[in-house]
């Protein structure tokens, strides 16, 4: 804890200012480094953006090329300074952010050793993945996690509701597959439990529709279920989210008579009258 | 009760391990068993779903044909010993997973005695009901008893909105009939009910679409009737939800009549009058 | 009061008689002639649902005009009866139902007076109002007052949400008018307000749809706007809904200790242990 | 405060009196002003509207022109006094419904300093940008404040919805456009972002439509994603929405402070801690 030779400390020293502003939020250096890795993560996704638009990126191809290098050095420093910094390094690199950081910096490198024609696209595939980038925005945003916690205690029913939606796409779909067939573009049940999802979802592309009478009505029942059981994940995300905000509520506990649950903006109790001591939430 | 013969008392004996292992699931065999039959059941469905992707069934036919087979038999011998291990058997055999077991493995039989080729589409629409063998997965998500309390609860209301979107749907259906007319795809009031059915749940094919300035007029109000009165069946499902959650929550039971499911202010049992001993919540 | 003469008072007799079957609800008489009703006016709508479709109306034309006639004529006799029975008619005929009642027997006899092909069409669509006699089935739904209440209690609130669906249509079309032009279909100010009901309220027919870079921009802008704003009529019919499904609870009070709000299955006051008296709600 | 000579104190009577004419909404005349405004704002709308159809313009230009010019003139001149009998003109000049004010005015006069029929195009755009004019009805109806109230406590999280949104898009298009690629309509990332958006928000326009297997796989994945995450903005405005009603609903006044919106059962004032007269509610 005391007796470190002065090298391990100097560096400990620099580890310890390198992982206050990568890791932390609450200075002003750390913030800084933050709201500048947004900037970038989201100009390198718009530059990737552009360079699909074809009219665009020919006329400026080579400037995009640069623009991609830069940005791929740029993730990579940092990358392995976040691998530097940290006292177990390991348990970063295999955590959700850290594989992220590595597939967004990846695919770069990897378009280098396989050239050739042929593969590009596969590489364009593997280019594209680093977009997750992006995914490192929501680690910045608080009010988040009220509703990330109200999804979380919502997930087994949700898993619930959706194993029944798969369900019901596979029964409605196989029964579409026998009645219109694939003279009416329902060439095979996979395909017509694609349409299934495609009506239930309420999206309703068009592509393939209902011919028979037969078919519309069974078309016309798929859509009412659909329509219906959207209350479903609503019901359930609303019922817990209001749970979410009430107990955030409840953490202002009187200190005279213990009653809890007063609103956040009370500053006396609401029982005793007793002044109420706000703590940060 | 004691005075069994011993052959008696051996069957007894082995409908009772049946029993425990074909219908219970606190014992390990039991759970074994159960997540056993979920996987055949997913996989006879995926051979049924590839079998009528045309590509993939052709070189493979014989194989899927194979696979049904061994998939219909090893279900007939489930459903048997089902019957065999029940002291009342028909009560299952009429139940709604009798009939639904009963019913996912007929088709294959069927088509032994239904030959012929001008009758394969509707020995495949058979052969398709066995899709209902899924259904069976429903049983094991102990979550989904929740939801379908909640559902239960609303489902008269639920039966109210129905009728409403019914006769919105005719009235609407006719008015358009008239106002469109054929020309425009409008061809019979049933197609329309199913026009308006579309647009309602704002599924949105685009199939028939109105062509007149008044038919678009209609169409939008249509639209924005359909929007709003989304909300029903998602108010409904949402309040009955939230109050049963938190009838599921209040774990105070009542010391006399062990009724559960008390409000959290209660100090005695609604069911009985019996005071109620609160312990901390 | 008493002193009628026999003629009056057989006639008041009869009037009441009829009056109670008629327009009550409570007596087994009353009920089978609510009964009969409904299925009356169901199959009379699914008649002239039938005579639309040309290739089942053609063949049977002859029995359909027969049916039609015989339904006008009960539904008739029945609007009579309703007149005669009742102390102030009046009431009854300028009343909702009064008013459905006589527009529903009013196009077939238009139909007679107005005779010649070329009228044909808009006598079908009187005709076709008759369909507006199937509201009378809401009547017979007990449970659809509690929604109705709920409807009503949030009406100000959803006209003012759908003021701003129009507001926001008109803004939204208009600027598609000018982005994308007649061109690409948006051919008028209330063509684009029609394109922007179909895609606010997500339906999304694709009949037209923005081709120009900046026309997907706004219509981007639409969707999530429609998306989003979606929540606001759930919401205010949500909140609304478990209000009134509370105040129903709220009705039983317990006769020693005045405790209300007790929950619609309880016996037992969950104050004081008395016994709750329950009166029909 | 006293000594103004007479024709200031004239001058300030005459501002006064408009001021409550225009700005007030107490006095009959102040009512009856505001109506009049409603409806001439709806009639100039109106006009350019039907403007706009070609078949309804062209017979009549000569009176749409006039009419026009009509409309505008009330508005400068309304707009004049509005700057004129208010004391701090330039607050009101900056504020929204000032800006809206002399935006809906602006386009008239711009469209005779640009003549020229090249330009006409982007003349109409300015002259559409009237059409803000409909935003001052906002202002009329008391009843939107709490559903703005609502959205106001709900817009960090409401923000942090769109953000999920936006990146899930982000992350679905590129996928889609790697997957389905430009021969099959995903021309470019902003494209396949744009097609993202009409799946995610369940509008489902169908003008482009994935066509490989794969595609359907992951159009099918972003449906539901779409159908599920409805639930969030509607669980969140819901939420709010009922802590708003119950808010405005719980009459208790403070005696002391003014304080309202206390709870129910609550027996001090939560801002200042002097006890609470509860009258029957």
């Amino acid at each position: 804890m005391t007796d470190a030779t002065p090298e391990t400390s100097n560096s400990v020293a620099l580890k310890q200012k390198l992982h206050e502003v990568i890791f932390g939020t609450d200075t002003p250096a750390g913030k800084r480094f933050d709201i500048a890795l947004i900037y970038l993560i989201v100009f390198s996704v718009l530059a990737l953006m552009l360079d699909s638009v074809s009219w665009l990126s020919k006329p400026w191809s080579g400037y995009i090329f640069a623009l991609e290098w830069i940005f791929t050095l740029i993730f990579t420093v940092e990358y392995c300074i976040r691998i530097y910094c940290l006292p177990k390094p390991f348990r970063y690199i295999f955590s959700f952010y850290g594989l992220v950081d590595f597939v967004s910096i990846l695919p770069s490198y990897v378009s280098l050793l396989v050239p050739g024609a042929n593969y590009l696209l596969v590489v364009r595939l593997l280019r594209v993945l680093r977009i997750f980038r992006i995914l490192k925005l929501v680690r910045y945003l608080s009010e988040a996690n009220i509703l990330m916690r109200a999804i979380m205690q919502s997930r087994r029913k949700v898993f619930v509701f959706f194993m029944s939606v798969l369900v019901l796409s596979t029964i409605f779909g196989s029964l579409m597959y026998i009645v219109e067939g694939p003279v009416h573009g329902f060439s095979s049940i996979p395909k017509s439990i694609y349409w299934t999802i495609v009506t239930i979802t309420t999206v309703g592309y068009g592509d393939i529709t209902p011919q028979t009478a037969l078919g519309q009505v069974i078309a016309s029942a798929a859509m009412l279920t659909g329509y219906s059981i959207l209350a479903v994940p609503t019901g359930i995300f609303t019922a817990e989210l209001a749970q979410e905000m009430q107990r955030t509520r409840t953490h202002i506990t009187c200190g005279r008579c213990a009653k809890a649950g007063h609103e956040l903006d009370a500053s006396f109790c609401r029982n005793c009258g007793h002044p109420l001591e706000i703590k940060g939430i």
